[in-house]
């Protein structure tokens, strides 16, 4: 990106680019507050939750800003439907370097409203400092009836195991990037897009009322498994039913680097975790039609501690992707 | 601060300093989702304000992470209290370097819990990256009646305008760290805690009621009041009337350097400025006695736009401070 000398205040900032984010929502004040006011229907609750993305770590100074704006949504929308939550509002922390101008903010915000517009939210209100590299923290509210609660470690043993979506495209899209993979350019195209261009999966609010938990997978199906086992029972997993695009399967074919293995420790593909009872299989399924989202039943609960394969092979020697360490 | 090798993992960091913030409350899940959910009384709204702090901006890495914690926390407390809200609850986004160690986490938190159990809320959630520079955000949550809304830009004409608390301290504790002014031990130390310890003004939810507009000064009483003016209308401003500390006015006295004007664009206070029609005179100085809050009258709203002291003296020409640019 070319850098400018660009005379952008914080005024013109919210003005220019935020502003159109906010619907014209009742207590947004127009972002003319230094504060919101959050309306809700007296028959629902908020969830809440907050993710950042810092540049170098999740994204590159040459990002694409829509693929930032992408990135930061899909991170926290993913974890509202995993609580069941339908999305209603956001707030955004912005910290820009001095190479963000007008071009950035116009590619970055038009591509947030895109998003908004789909998803049907808006912005709520935030805050914006200088930094030395660009950090975007977020805090995202949705709404779920006031009686429901979604955990992310409740089951019994024997309760199935589904995944929604597919697992590894936005790895194998990374590995791309990175060049440890070569491939022909369709399929390149497929998996690069998978990887900047996330979006989140949004059956969790459908399917809330008769599952035990759910979860986001952001830092890999095994390691976010284990943390939903929470150690108080293991999983047994059927290898041949992980979930894996048709582009996936034929990477798997044709490129001896690349194992399955490797891609149930991948982050950042926002499919969902759902443990629930065996007898409410039709019940996902139909929900799954509804959405147009793929499911699998990829395994159970056990008694016996620990993730297994088929084949009763250990995993717990898998090491979970940590973001922050 | 003496850096160290330690093998923080986000687990441990949440657990050993961070879980005892959350008091326990429902929808926090105790920390082991990826999001909460709020839960409120049919009778209140939410309000939600976020504000970030940046190393070598709003503090420095040798800094106490005691002031650090008051600083982030009274940024956000003021805007709440500003807006009629009663503190409920808050997320932390921590952006950590290497040099974070064991001692800065127990005395960063014990300190945010100390300032929870003072104001009473506590920790929903958040979000730990690492990061080359200390950065913190932070996002709260107050609760207001339902029915009530204060806005920070509506009043008449001859409405008054009132400060809730003293101006200038915080300022003058700058200027003495930085050496520009010289002054004797027991002044250094009341002004400088001003600096490094910040508190809100929590009058805000008992005048809500009978308040045209309040906003809390934040950059300065001449830039906030500007906002609130929103170039509708004016202020005249009795400058003997500006709320001083028996310090403040000592120091004025004796230092030639530091003059009252300098006072007016000083940020960081977080006095609130209230904006009301004069017959609720009696019902804001009862609110007042009853918190132990100093509050005066310090102007009037006019029909001439612009901000004039009791001789016209236009100030327009002061200059708003910006944190941003």
């Amino acid at each position: 990106m070319v850098s400018q000398k660009n005379n952008l205040t914080e005024k013109k900032i919210i003005n220019n680019y935020f502003k159109k984010l906010n619907f014209k929502k009742k207590g947004t004040f127009n972002f003319e507050n230094d504060a919101s006011y959050l309306y809700l229907n007296q028959s629902y609750k908020f969830a809440v939750t907050t993710d950042s993305i810092s540049e170098n770590i999740d994204f590159f100074k040459d990002d694409n800003p829509r693929s930032i704006a992408s990135k930061i949504t899909t991170v926290n929308l993913s974890d509202l439907y995993a609580m069941g939550a339908k999305p209603h509002s956001y707030l955004l922390n912005l910290f820009l370097p001095n190479y963000i101008n007008q071009k950035w903010l116009m590619e970055f915000s038009n591509q947030l409203k895109k998003i908004q517009t789909k998803y049907n939210f808006f912005l709520l209100g935030g805050d914006l400092s200088k930094s030395k590299k660009l950090i975007i923290s977020s805090t995202f509210f949705g709404y779920i009836n006031k009686d429901l609660a979604v955990y992310q470690n409740k089951f019994n043993i024997d309760d199935e195991i589904w995944i929604a979506g597919n697992i590894g495209d936005s790895k194998i899209g990374l590995e791309i990037i990175k060049k440890n993979i070569l491939i022909n350019k369709n399929l390149k195209k497929y998996f690069v897009n998978r990887y900047f261009y996330p979006y989140p999966c949004h059956i969790g609010p459908e399917i809330a009322k008769f599952s035990s938990s759910i979860k986001d997978i952001s830092d890999g199906l095994i390691g976010d498994l284990n943390k939903m086992l929470n150690n108080k029972a293991g999983a047994l997993i059927y290898l041949n039913n992980i979930p894996l695009s048709s582009q996936a399967k034929k990477i798997l074919k044709i490129n001896d680097t690349l194992k399955i293995e490797s891609l149930l420790n991948a982050g950042d593909d926002y499919c969902l975790i759902i443990i629930m009872n065996k007898k409410y299989r039709k019940k996902i399924k139909k929900a799954a039609l509804k959405h147009n989202i793929k499911i699998s039943n990829i395994g159970k609960i056990i008694r016996k501690k620990g993730i297994f394969f088929d084949s009763f092979l250990d995993v717990n020697n898998y090491k979970e992707f940590d973001h922050f360490t």
